[in-house]
C-alpha cells in the first residue's frame, strides 16, 4: 500500500483508527517496516477490541480492523495471524488453576475450567462481528487461514475461528430462498461465479437455468449476508429419471407441463464458501428442497441427483491402467467392461474408514441416498470423459427411507442400491459369464 | 399431563418420537413413573440428538424434545437439567489425555485440549436449535435454568448454554427496527406486556407512546426471533431537556413541527428476555437511535434520559431513617435536603468495585453518559414517591465525548457532572452554607 | 375555521396556495363572507388546476385544495359543489358543434362528441388525485356528494365522480390480502371500526376472529390506499354448515385440526368505503377467497355463508302484523308459522324488476349461490330477533355451478334452493296440511 | 396458428371459452375462413363480456379473449377492431333522446347524456382489464391500434382506449422506485431492451450504468405491471455541468465522494411503452427525482440535462444546405458557425403554435427548465455527428423557478437562457462582428 492509498483508506476511520495508523507512521514510510507495521497495528488494534476500550467503541475499531485486514498482504496477514497465536491464547496461570481444581473438586469447577480454557481469540472474533459486513470478513479470513494452515500456530487460530462459524451458521439461523430469473442481478452475478459443476458461460446461460418453468434453483442465506449464497441447488423437473446430462440441459427442450412432471432431479450443488469448510449444509439443502417441491407439486414422485463420478479414471488409472489408457484413447468403447468396474469403484473399493472412495458417493450415501443408476455416457463432454469415461450416476432420495439408510451407511457401511443397478450387475454377470464361458 | 393430552402431542410427533414415547408408555400411565418417564425421554432424545441419527433426522427429533420440555412441569426439567448436569459432560479421560499433553507439547496441543473441554451439551443445545422456534425455545430454556441456578448441577447447564446465547446473539446479528402504529399487532401485544418502566394499560395507551408525531420506539430483533423484540427504547422528542414524566406523557400536549426538535429523551429502555440475562444491548441500542435519530432530524442537539432512580429510597432508609421516613410521610417537603442525598448517592456512595450503587447510573454512565441534571417531582406517582421520593434524573449522551467518558468511568471511575448538576450543587452548598450560619 | 388553525393550515400551504388565500383574506375574517370565500378559494383553485398552471404544478395546487376540502364544514362544501356543478360544465357552443357534426357525419365524428361531452370536471377529479392521499380524499368526497344528492346540482357532480371511480376502482388493480394478528395495527384498528354484521368490542375481540387457527379473514384493497381495506369477509372453517352464530363464534370451542375443515362460511361481509357506493366487490371477493381457500386446503367442500334476513321483520308487519306481534313478544314461539313465512319470504315476495325483496338475498342469489338451509334461533340476539325472528340463512356458493345459476336468476328470476331448503318445504307442507285435517 | 397450436391454446381456455371454440371450430380447420373466425370468436367474446354473462364469469371471458387476441395475426386483429368500431359503439336512439331531453332541459339532463355519449367499448376494455395481465395487454392493443390508426373505424376505438389509459395512469396511481444493481434481473433485463438513448451493449455496460456510486437510475411504475417500468431516467453525479457524453460514461473515471457531488444530470430518459404515447409522466419523473436526490446529498446545487438536438442537422439541411453539407464531410471544423446556426436553431425557429421546434427542447422547456449550455462536441458518435453535427445541449431545472418559466413558456414562448448561453452569444456576436469588420 503506497502513501496515497494509506491515507484514503485513513479517511474512512475512527478517530481511534487514525491516531493508531499516526502512532505506526514512521514505519509505514519504508519498505520492510512497513510490512511489519501494519501488522502491529492490526495487533494494536485486535488488543484494544477485547479491551475496556473495545466495549465502548467495538463498532469502530472492529470497522478499523478489518479494513485494515482486507487491503493487507498476505506476508502481512501471515505475520497478524502469528500475533494472534503467540499472544491472544489463554491466561495459562488461570487455565493450571483452573485445572488444579477440577481434579480436586470435580464436575463441579467444570465452568470455570471451561471458562479458562477458552482464548482471548474466541472474543476477539465475537468482536470483529460488530464490523458492518463483520460475518462475511470472517468467513474470508477463515478461507485465508486455511490457505496458511501449514504455517506454525495458524491451526490454533483457524481452530478458533472454525469453532465459533459453526456455532453461527446453525442450519437454524439459515433460510432457504428460491433463485429465480427476478432475483437481485447482484445475487445472480455471484451464482454465476459460484456454479462449480456445470460452468454457467453468461447471463443468458443463466437465465436458461433459471427462468424455463421446468427449472428451479435453491440457495441457503445466512440473514448477515443477505446477497450472498452459502450453497445453492439447481434442479430440473421431468417425467423419467434422467440419464443424461446433454438431455437434461439441452436448450431446445421442450418444458413439460406442470402437471406432467414426475421427477426432481439435483443436476448441480454448489458450496459457495470456502471458509465454511468443513461445514455441511447440503443434506440439509436437499431435504429441505424435497420437501417443499412435493408439497408444491404433489405429482412429483422420485427425488434424484444427476452426478459426476469425480475419482473413477483416476482410481482406474492406478487399479487398471491399461483399460484407463484404451478408455481414454477410444472414448466411447468398452462400455461394459467400464460398467463393471465404476460398480466395482462404487460397491467394493474402500477407503481406511470403510466407506466408497468416491467423494460424491460418500456425501449422497451418508445423506441416506441410494445408489440407483449407471449412466453410460451420461456426460459426454471432454471433462466427463477425462473424469468418469463419460459416465454419470443418480442417486436417489426416498424420503420416508433416508432416515433408516443414513443410519445403515453409518453404522455398517452399508450401500443401498435400486432396481436399475441391480438388474445392470445380473446383465454384467451373465454377460462376463458368458464371455468366461465363451473364454 | 393426561393421557389425552399427551395422545394430542403424540400426533405431531416424528415416527421416532412416537416410538420412544411408546417404549416409555408403561411408566407414563401411572403418577409418579409417568414424571420420571417424561424426563427419561427427554433425556434419551438429547442423547439420540447428538448422536449419528442425529444426523439424519436432527429436526425432527428436535422439535419432539422441544415439545416435550414446553409442556413439561418443573420436576420434570428440573430431572431434565439434572440429567444434562451428570450425563452430557466431556469425555474425562479424553480431557485428562489431552491435558497431559497439553503440559508436555504447550500450545501446539491446545485444539485437541479445547475440544475435549467443550461439553456434548453444547452440541445438544446447537442441535436443539434446528427445530423451528428452536432459538426462542433455548432462550427460555435458559430463563427456566436461571430460576434454578441453586440446584446441584443446574449451573453447569445454564453457564454451556449462556455460552452459546453469548455468541448467537452477538450485536452484529441483531437489526434495529423501528416500532410503530404499523408494526404487526402481535408485535405490539408483546410491546405491551414487556414494557417494566412506565406501565401500557391497553391499545388506547399504547397508540400514544408510538403514534404521535413526537413520539418514537426501537428495538433490536434476532433474525431467528422476528416477531419478538430483546430490547427496545422509548423516545420523546422535544425543544428541551424535559424534567419530569408526567409532563412528557402528558396526553393533551400539542406535538412540535419536526424542525422545532431539540432534544431526544429515552424515557423507557426495556429488557424483553429474562433468557439472555447478562448479554448487554443497551448501549448499543441507545447510540445506534442516537445516531440514527441526528441523521433524520439535523436539529436535534441533546440525547438524554429521563430516568428513576431505583434504588436510593431503599439506601435512604438505611443511611438516614429519619430523613427517610418524612420524606415517605409528607411527600413533597424536604426537597433541599433530599436532593442532596441524591447527589451523595450518585457521587458518593459505591459498591466494592468503586462503582455507584444505582443500577441505572451504573448503566448509563457505564455506556459514556453523564450526569446531567436532578429532577424533583419528576415522578409524583405512588411508585415514584416510594423508590426515589419522586425524583428523576437526566443522563445525557453527548456522542463524541462518549468513548472517553466510558474509559474514563471504566478504568478510574470518574463520574461527569453537566452544568445543572453543578449549578444544583453551588446552590445547595451555599443554602446549606447560610443555614449553618444562621444555625 | 379562526384565523389561528387557518394560519397553521397556511403554514402547509405552497406558495400559490397562500398568496390565493391572501387574495380572498379581508372576507376570511367576517363571518358570512368567510364562509362565501373558502368556497371561492376552493373553486379558484379548482380553476388553476385546470389550466396551464395546473399542468406544471397540479401537485401543490391539488394538495392544496384538498387541505382546504377536508377541514371546511358542509356550507362551504355545498357552496364548493354548486360552483362545480355551475362552472365546470361541458363548453356548450363546442358541445353543440360536435353533435351538428355527429348528426350529418355519423360514427367518424364520434371521438370529437365524447370528447365534447366530457365535463372539465371529470379532469379536475383526476388532477385532484395528484396530490398524495388523493385517490381516498376524493372517495370521502363522493360520500358527502351522495350525502348532499338532493341539493340542486350535485347530482351532476357526483355522477362525473362516481364514473371515475368506478374505472378507477376495477377489480384488475385490487388486490386481496390476508388480515391477521400479523397485520399492521394502523389496519387491524380501522377493521374494528368497519365491521359492520357482528360488531367488534375490542383488541381481544378482534384477535379471536383473526388469530384462531379456525378463523380467517381476506380484503381488497386499492394500491393508492393501501392501509384501508375496501371490503373485507370474515371466514370460519368448520366441519359442518353452522346453524348458529352464537356457536360459530363461541369463544370456548375448540378448532379443529386443519385436515377435519369441510366447510368455508362467511359469517360476515363488510364494505368499508360508502365513498364506492354502486361499484360492487363483494362477488369477486368470495370467489376469490373460495378458490384461493379450496387450494390451500384440498378438504373444504362446501362454502356457504351464515346471513341475516335483515328486511324480514319489517315485511312481516305489513303482511302479518298479528304473527309479527306475537313473534317480538314471545320470542322463540311459533317456530314453523315463521318459518314458514320466511319461505314465502324469500321464494314469493318480488320486487317490481323480480327480485327478492330481501338485499342480502339479492347479492347472493345475485352472485350465484343457492339458498341453502334456514335457520331457526340462527341468531338469538335482541337485533337477530327484532330484525328476523332470530332466523339466519345460509346461502350456498357451489363453484362450477355460479356461473350457470347467476345467468339463470339474471335472466328468469329463478331461485335455485338447496336439500334442506326443500326437506323443510315438504315438512312444513305435510305439517301445514295435518293442521289443516285436524283444523 | 395451426391445429396442434389452436389445442395447446384450448387447454388453458375456461369452459365457456372451449364451447365458444368449438362452435366455431368448422370455420378454425380452413384457411380464410379460420382467419375470419378467430375474429369471431374474439367479437363473440367480447360480447359476451359486457353481457350479464360477463358479470359472473368477467375473469375467465376477459382472460380467454386476451389469449386468443395475443396470439392473433395482424389481419385477425384488424378485423376484431373493424367489429368493435362498428358494433360497439353507443346506442344512437337513446343518444338522440338524451340530446332532446338536453336541448330542451338543459344541463339537469346532463348525466343521462354523459352516459347514452359512452361507448359500451369503454366497458369492453375495463372488463378486459379484469384477466391476469390485463393492464398490460390493453396497453400492448393501443400500440397495435396506433399502428393501424389509419384504417377506418380503428380512431374510434384508439380514442376511446386512450381515454382510458389516460384515467388509469394518472400520475397519482404511479410509484417511482430506484433501479440498481440489487433490482430484478427480469427488470433489468427490460431496462436493457427500452433504453433508447444510449445504447446499453449487455450486462457488464448495464452494471457501469446502475452500480458506480456515482449512477443512479430512477423509473416510474404502475401497480398493475409491477416488472415493467413505464419511463425510467439515468442521472450521473459529478462536481460540475458535464459538457459531452464521452466524458460523462468514461469507464475509467474515479467517483466522486458524495460529499463532493454538486450537480445531477439527467443524461437519458427512455418512454418505454409505445402504448401510452400522449400520456406525459417525464416532468413528474424529473421533479421527483431532483428533489428527492436533493434530500439525500444536500450539497446538491445543479439539476441539469445533458441532452441530444435531435432535429438540428435535418433543420440545417433546408436552412443552410452548404453548412451542413461542410459539417457532414468535415466533422469538427466550422465551430463557431455551427454553434451560431444552434442559438437560432432553438432561439428563433418556431413551429406554428409558436415553440421550439426542436422536440427535446419543447419537452424541457416546456416543464420549466432553461437553456443553460451549448457545448460544441458533447457527443462525438457517428449518430451525435449526424443528427446535430456532435453538439449536446444543457436543460437546467432550478426548481423554484420551475413553475413561473413554465407559465411564461406556455402562455408567451418565452424561452430562459443560462449564463453560459448568453457569454457564448456575446462573443459569437463580437467574433462575427470582427469577421464583418475585418471583411
Amino acid at each position: 500500500m503506497d502513501r496515497s492509498s494509506l491515507s484514503e483508506l485513513l479517511q474512512k476511520f475512527s478517530r481511534h483508527g487514525r491516531e493508531l495508523v499516526r502512532r505506526h507512521l514512521p514505519f509505514a514510510a519504508s519498505g520492510a517496516g512497513a510490512a511489519r507495521s501494519r501488522a502491529e497495528m492490526m495487533t494494536d488494534m485486535a488488543r484494544d477490541l477485547i479491551s475496556n476500550r473495545g466495549e465502548a467503541s467495538g463498532v469502530a475499531i472492529a470497522a478499523d480492523l478489518l479494513r485494515l485486514y482486507e487491503t493487507a498482504g498476505e506476508s502481512d496477514r501471515a505475520t497478524f495471524f502469528a500475533a494472534l497465536a503467540a499472544h491472544f491464547n489463554p491466561d495459562r496461570s488461570r487455565l493450571v488453576a483452573a485445572w488444579r481444581r477440577f481434579e480436586t473438586d470435580g464436575w463441579s469447577a467444570y465452568p470455570e475450567l471451561a471458562r479458562a480454557t477458552e482464548a482471548p481469540r474466541q472474543e476477539l472474533f465475537r468482536r470483529l462481528n460488530l464490523a458492518p459486513g463483520g460475518t462475511a470478513a470472517l468467513v474470508r479470513m477463515r478461507e485465508q487461514l486455511l490457505g496458511m494452515r501449514e504455517m506454525p500456530g495458524v491451526a490454533l487460530v483457524e481452530t478458533d475461528l472454525a469453532h465459533l462459524l459453526q456455532s453461527w451458521f446453525n442450519r437454524g439461523f439459515l433460510s432457504m430462498q428460491a433463485i429465480n430469473w427476478s432475483s437481485p442481478a447482484r445475487l445472480l452475478e455471484r451464482v454465476i461465479g459460484y456454479e462449480a459443476v456445470h460452468h454457467i458461460r453468461d447471463w443468458t446461460d443463466l437465465r436458461s437455468r433459471l427462468d424455463p418453468p421446468d427449472r428451479r434453483c435453491f440457495a441457503f442465506f445466512h440473514p448477515a449476508m443477505p446477497d450472498d449464497p452459502l450453497i445453492f441447488v439447481e434442479v430440473a423437473l421431468t417425467d423419467a429419471v434422467p440419464a443424461s446430462i446433454q438431455e437434461l440441459l439441452a436448450p431446445d427442450r421442450v418444458p413439460l407441463a406442470t402437471e406432467d412432471f414426475t421427477t426432481a432431479t439435483f443436476y448441480s450443488i454448489s458450496n459457495c464458501q470456502p471458509g465454511l469448510r468443513g461445514i455441511s449444509f447440503g443434506h440439509f439443502l436437499i431435504k429441505q428442497v424435497a420437501t417443499d417441491l412435493q408439497r408444491e407439486i404433489p405429482g412429483l414422485k422420485h427425488f434424484v441427483t444427476l452426478s459426476p463420478i469425480p475419482g473413477f479414471m483416476r482410481w482406474l488409472r492406478t487399479d487398471d491402467p491399461e483399460l484407463a489408457q484404451e478408455a481414454e484413447a477410444e472414448g466411447m468403447s468398452h462400455r461394459d467392461r467400464l460398467l463393471a468396474r465404476a460398480l466395482d469403484y462404487f460397491l467394493e473399493v474402500k477407503d481406511p474408514e470403510g466407506r466408497p472412495i468416491d467423494p460424491v458417493a460418500r456425501f449422497h450415501l451418508g445423506n441416506g441416498a441410494r445408489l440407483e443408476q449407471l449412466n453410460w455416457m451420461g456426460n459426454s463432454s471432454e471433462k466427463g470423459l477425462r473424469e468418469s469415461a463419460g459416465m454419470m450416476v443418480n442417486y436417489l432420495y426416498d424420503l420416508p427411507a433416508v432416515e433408516e439408510l443414513h443410519e445403515r451407511f453409518a453404522n455398517r457401511g452399508a450401500i443401498p442400491i435400486g432396481k436399475p443397478v441391480r438388474q445392470l450387475m445380473t446383465k454384467l454377470e451373465s454377460h462376463s459369464k458368458s464371455m468366461e464361458f465363451q473364454g
